[in-house]
């Protein structure tokens, strides 16, 4: 028996069910299941994910079979729907979208109205009394088959709309006389004729079977590809294709079309959510060229459509268990449903519909921590522009224009006006904002490039506003009122005239855009859990979050760290729930104020005693610094790293600093050059750094044991509960850290004792190097072993890979590009080759010191993924940035949970 | 029961022989041996190796059982000589020896004469009638004990030594009368304790405690360090310590010591080869201050004793199988053996005498094959000064003066008189020839890092010699008319004085000294077998060199190719024996010439096309190359890699080179400038190179392909019996290997179909990124997978460790120093960090190919201790310099025979 391909719904039954999203793509899969349920849907057919997957592995063709199984589904369509293709009399129109099992908004090509010709056409006028309807239909399908399946550009085709409105003296396309609109079509196949050198199809069949092959195609176009990239979705066969009867929204006032949520996408509300369009198709309101209607005045135009619709939406809400996002049409006073998916939803959203959905007695827990995803969690942690800048900004009248809030947080940045431009200005580490009147698949590099997202067209679900949130980035659309001039580069409002690289401001929550630089601040979850303003701890939002946390750290295993250099940081990252630190860097103490200039005293001395005395000018600094960051991780473990970088970092890179550095350490400036020039290095991240460095200067690992346990020893008498793990880099052969531990343990048991106070410490070591890795036991084993691991995974990365993490911009592009890559290694870890070396070291390392504390501290403890990774591995913590320390919390929760 | 610490030898038995040497040392394992087999010894005891093991793992303490034990045993020894210690009547006099289990000349001290104090030397004048041999016995004892055992300077005593023969009017030591000699140790006890603070020790068993501690503690003075690190002598439990009765060769004329070989040690001649001082104790004639008379002589002097002496020199290498190198002492006519060991040989004489032995019928040739070493056979294949240009040098009185030939090969350089300074020059990169009246262990530093060594004073088994020969390093010794002025740097000899930085060619071959730069040309075997040359051909050596080579062959298992990149370095190797090339590197084929303009002009293009335009430049002379290489190697494999470095590689460094390339680019300045600043990279061993380079830039690696298939279809067209194996450099991912093997097989196969010719090739990788071989199946597995790894153990050690190889030498010494390190791990594997990836990585890759061809290809491929741990995880073949070939050959032979 052949494999079906090919799976019909209608008539109150389906092939197909929710289930079954990977063959069917989500699409298809829910208009299956809202069939079964009992959801007015008009009858189609879906051709599967596998189709597409045959297509990619078969050279390019398509299944055998594939043809005959199609005819025998149109045949069981047009039963359903009564019409038939090409008949005069009842034509079948259908629609033809795209639909993969993860909702890709946007991103793949939809044709509508499939089956008109100049024929069906003037009979459809006809019977349905309605011309106007029939050529407005008639002339979208040309347009759209043009361009989605031949790749013409819609601009030509726009260009003709515009001349017959100019020629009929009209403002709107709706406007358009009937045969005005047959005019249209006429010199829109003129159009297509010129572009593609072939006439426009007009057998249906003809037209579905292009139509599908274009789908199919688009899988694999670069931008489908991007995002794809950008949303780390791998592992799918293809794109399914859904052929569906036509509902026509454009048949007059009694119809329309819409989008809706079931919950408000943006806030959580528990509200019904949405916007519709009288007398429009459905592209009308998604591609944002009218502004639509918000849904509750259709209680005032439609009410009893409106009551069909909500009742709908609270049957799919329960069926579904989640926030739908929902497509409808009304054809003629006939509700029909053509979509329903898991919304798409701002961090703030997800948060509030899980949060609430427990308090409903909807979903547990630990669902609510599954839906929650640590972009989500990070959008409540974002920027809001400084409140009271932004009052003092808006009365001195600069309040350039207010959209729809469609994306979340605050940004201040430079406007441009092109997704190039956003692109190219970006690579040159400037913030900026991008301005368009719309945006388009082909924007999608660009709006990931900038700050923020401006269109002047649009609603809350147009193209810019849909991605923008799913990206948390912010975003404000709709600004109707925005003058744009691509070509001067300008964008004129309220007075205003605002050029490229000019600042604006915009804040994501309110749609308001100010120009000039406003500062951003932390989030209302920021003030309430770090800095302690009451005001922002009575919001909803502090308590949704401190309940989640909560939930999570009932659920998780691994423990939360964070990488501060600095009292401050601590204190942040303890606020945001890290239990200890998993990396302080001392060399930040190294640069800070004045030291430099004891440590170039240190580079240049030409005796192991006059370095000494240099370093004992640093020992003050760094005792107070730790003493400070010991203060406030009371009670936890601080895992501090001895002097890291290479030397010369600590010195003038430039002529001026050179004079500087001479004339300070009363040398000729020929000994500051001929210093820089012998600690000069070829490949500096594989020189004398790390532990090389205390191995040759041990003058350096003393100071820094003497400062760390003088503080210890301070901090403790006053009664701090202080647990310092004195972190040596870079080790790759035991014996680095078998003798620096001995020098630290030498410094330390002799302060100790002197001091009389009870402090106990661990030293232990970072694993970086891969050769470490791979003889761990050594590292740990034995009296002179490490005490604890911390794998320093952007090391670890860069030389397993061989990358230069401040080189890799030159192949990375071209790596994601060609899926060598599927993501840059250094944002989530490499399971496979450095996640081997890792789990390598973990095992050795406690074959050598059982129960062996490990955790990791590169980049890769704030990211989900890697999180969950390092769980699976078994480490005891991650360590990250004081601000993912919530989303750390969260994926090690998730972890847990997914175990299960 | 107490561990046995001390074991005797005496009176025709011993508890020791010579399979204990792990206990005993070399020394003292074959002191005992010799008593039994019935060799007249002095008799002795040793302190075995684990009292020196005990003193350092037990604090530096001493078991507690020694003292009582050494009383036993000292009492034995004065039994078996009939002698008492600070007996007046028949005082015991003792040797104190350091001997580990492994020979290191020089580098222990040594303590004769131990039991004399005043009334000893007073009473013992008397006794033997000799008052000037007991005083002179005495004043030596003095100085060896204060210089030894307390580290009084030596030079302190020679200043009263000096004053006492200038008071006397005379030349030598020995003209020195009895009263004069009783005085010089009174003014010796007087600087002993102006220099340590205490009297002279009288007693006996004090003078002997306080030596077997010094012989103890001088295994850990850094110069033994050194050497053993130098010659990698590694897992020692320490230096036992021999104390034996006293052989005076100081009693008058009819007394003598001596140094010999059974064999010349230089040459290999089956002859007794050595030296001798009439009336003279052993340091005399190792510390090279006079020089020694042939041991033939001795046939004149001492008949008797030489005819004894050669036959202990028959039964010493019958019983042991090997050349001996032994000491000996004639008391009162008396012959006594103070030791024996095998001797230390040139590179030659391991050759021929292993050779002859095999045609001795003393042993097999696999026993050949294990005596002789890498060093050894490169020694062979050392460069000799160009025999034309030194006859006309000699001829234009240019030769300046000829010493004892004492170390192989030859050398030009720089002269320099301390060894500080031939390290600091050395580390200028220039080439050193050390000069020195004579050397001593301090010296052993500058002598490594000397091209040569030459002393005025010394025979062949002095330090100089002993110590160069043993690291197959140039050396000529005992050139007694050089006048040194170490005060003016300056060397006077023939009425030519050199000075410090002059140039100086040295003959280690024949002794001769030239001033002025004499080109070296290759050895007599290279002759023979690369050049053909006809008389090299008739040589001994030539023969010699063959028939090992040849057992080497029939031996070994692994395949040895060679890293060639031009025809003639193939035509070298093949003659060398290799069987086809490891490693073509392709980026030298870019330099030459004019070629780099064409790959600048790549680098400035802007498009595809241009680059395409500007690589097609190169082809025909890549394609040129490629065919001689082919035709060399006719037969065999020959693995070209792809284009390896980074791009910025090809661009000038200077100004004067960035304007030519401006013009000739007809560009302007800033455009090349730009170039050079963007392609800038911190890290560029780990950046935008290798597979890299053809990911980004493809037509570089389909122009490679095409250079390399077109050559090979020209030169199979031609009758020659080509295998290009193409390698693809630097893969981390298996992706990076399909897509680049992809666009070679679609080049290749077009190519070949085209040309219509049978050439059949291979495509693969080098593993040399860590990951690689953590993933090595996937690399191999499939039809798009690698059929063949080559292992780039150069960059994999530098990933491996993270260590640039460029940048090691600010911490490297100091690794070596702690024993961080053992050794480079550039020379040799780190056989447990970067061999695990190896066997990793040939496991890994075989699973996803069965029967994967692989190799090495880096520097350790002609090392042979790495050549061995490449036998033993399996590879099928190792790849080196035309040079090393031979090693490499050699050392695969003597990894299958240790493992039987």
């Amino acid at each position: 028996m052949a494999e079906k391909y090919v799976y019909s719904w209608g008539g109150g039954t389906a092939e197909g069910n929710a289930t079954m999203k990977q063959e069917l793509g989500g699409k298809g899969a829910n208009l299956a299941e809202m069939t079964t349920i009992g959801v007015p849907v008009p009858p189609g057919f879906t051709v599967s994910t596998k189709v597409c997957g045959y297509y990619y592995s078969h050279n390019e063709t398509l299944p055998s079979t594939l043809e005959a199984e199609i005819t025998e589904h149109i045949a069981r369509l047009e039963k359903n729907k009564g019409a038939t293709f090409g008949d005069l009399e009842n034509p079948l129109l259908v629609s033809v979208r795209s639909g993969a099992a993860v909702s890709m908004p946007g991103m793949m090509d939809t044709v509508l109205n499939l089956g008109l010709n100049d024929d069906v056409a003037a009979a459809m006028g006809k019977k349905i009394n309605n011309e106007r309807m029939a050529y407005d239909s008639y002339r979208r399908f040309i347009n759209m088959f043009g361009d989605v399946v031949m790749g013409v550009d819609h601009h030509k085709f726009e260009v003709k709309l515009s001349e017959a409105k100019k020629k009929a003296g009209v403002q709107n396309d709706n406007e358009l006389s009937a045969d005005e609109l047959k005019e249209v079509c006429q010199e829109y196949k003129k159009v297509y004729e010129a572009e593609t050198g072939e006439a426009f199809p007009t057998d249906a069949r003809d037209q579905l079977d292009k139509s599908i092959m274009a789908v199919i195609k688009s899988w694999m176009t670069p931008r489908a590809e991007l995002y794809r990239q950008k949303e780390k979705i791998f592992g799918l066969e293809g794109t399914a294709v859904n052929v569906q009867a036509m509902a026509f929204g454009n048949m007059g006032q009694d119809s329309g079309t819409g989008v809706a949520f079931t919950r408000d996408p943006s806030l959580g509300t528990n509200e019904f959510y949405g916007e519709f369009l009288v007398d429009a198709q459905g592209e009308d309101v998604v591609a944002g060229i009218r502004t639509p209607m918000p849904i509750k005045e259709m209680k005032t135009v439609w009410p009893d459509i409106y009551k069909e619709l909500d009742d709908i939406r609270l049957k799919l809400e329960k069926h579904y268990g989640d926030m739908q996002d929902v497509e409808f049409t009304i054809e003629k006073g006939k509700l029909y449903m053509l979509q329903t998916r898991t919304g798409k939803r701002t961090g703030l959203a997800a948060v509030k519909i899980a949060w609430d959905m427990v308090q409903e007695g909807k979903i547990s827990k630990e669902e609510a921590l599954k839906r929650i995803d640590g972009d989500h969690l990070n959008q409540l942690l974002f920027p809001i522009l400084n409140p009271s800048e932004k009052a003092s900004a808006i009365s001195d009248n600069r309040l350039f224009s207010t959209g729809l809030p469609a994306g979340p947080g605050a940004a201040t940045g430079q406007v441009v006006f092109t997704a190039d431009d956003a692109v190219a200005w970006h690579k040159q580490g400037k913030n900026v904002i991008l301005v368009r009147k719309e945006t388009s698949p082909e924007d999608v590099a660009g709006m990931a490039s900038a700050e923020a997202c401006i269109t002047s067209t649009g609603g809350m679900t147009s193209h810019a506003a849909v991605v923008a949130r799913s990206w948390g980035k912010c975003c404000v659309v709709g600004a109707g009122d925005l003058a744009i001039d691509y070509d001067a580069k300008t964008v004129t409002c309220n007075g205003m005239t605002v050029k490229e690289g000019d600042i604006l401001a915009v804040d994501g929550s309110t749609g308001e855009m100010i120009v000039g630089e406003i500062p951003t601040s932390a989030s209302p979850v920021i003030a309430g859990v770090v800095d302690g303003d009451t005001e922002a701890q009575k919001t909803e939002v502090f308590k949704m979050f401190n309940d989640i946390m909560n939930w999570a750290d009932g659920v998780k295993k691994l423990t939360v760290r964070t990488n501060a250099d600095s009292p401050r940081d601590s204190k942040v990252a303890r606020a945001l729930g890290a239990q200890g630190i998993g990396l302080c860097r001392t060399e930040h103490m190294f640069f800070e104020g004045d030291r430099v200039w004891s440590v170039r005293k240190m580079i240049l001395a030409e005796s192991e005693e006059a370095r000494k005395e240099a370093i004992a000018e640093l020992l003050p600094y760094q005792r107070e610094d730790f003493e400070g960051i010991f203060k406030e991780m009371d009670g936890y473990g601080c895992t501090i790293r001895l002097l890291d970088p290479p030397l010369h970092e600590f010195l003038p890179g430039d002529e001026a600093g050179m004079k500087e550095m001479a004339e300070r350490m009363n040398v000729d400036i020929s000994v500051v050059k001929e210093k820089i020039e012998s600690l000069h290095e070829l490949n500096p991240m594989l020189g004398h750094r790390g532990c090389r460095l205390s191995i040759t200067y041990p003058e350096i690992c003393v100071m820094q044991a003497q400062a760390i346990i003088e503080a210890a020893c301070n901090e403790a008498k006053k009664g701090t509960v202080v647990k310092p793990e004195i972190m040596v880099p870079l080790i790759g052969k035991e014996e680095e850290f078998q003798i620096l531990a001995k020098i630290i343990r030498e410094t330390a048991d002799a302060i100790i004792a002197e001091r009389g106070v009870d402090v106990s410490y661990q030293v232990g070591t970072m694993m970086e190097i891969p050769r470490a890795t791979l003889v761990a036991d050594k590292v740990s084993g034995g009296d002179a072993g490490a005490e604890f691991f911390s794998f320093g995974t952007n090391d670890l990365t860069q030389m397993t890979f061989g990358y230069s993490r401040d080189d890799i911009g030159s192949f990375l592009p071209e790596y994601l590009d060609q899926k060598i890559l599927r993501e840059d290694p250094f944002q989530s870890i490499d399971q496979e080759g450095v996640g081997y070396l890792v789990e390598r070291g973990v095992t050795l390392g406690r074959q050598g010191r059982p129960g062996l504390k490990c955790g990791v501290c590169g980049e890769h403890g704030g990211d989900p993924a890697s999180v969950k990774f390092f769980h699976g591995v078994g480490l005891d913590y991650v360590s990250c940035s004081p601000y993912r320390v919530p989303i750390a919390r969260l994926a090690a929760a998730q972890a847990v949970i997914e175990e299960k």
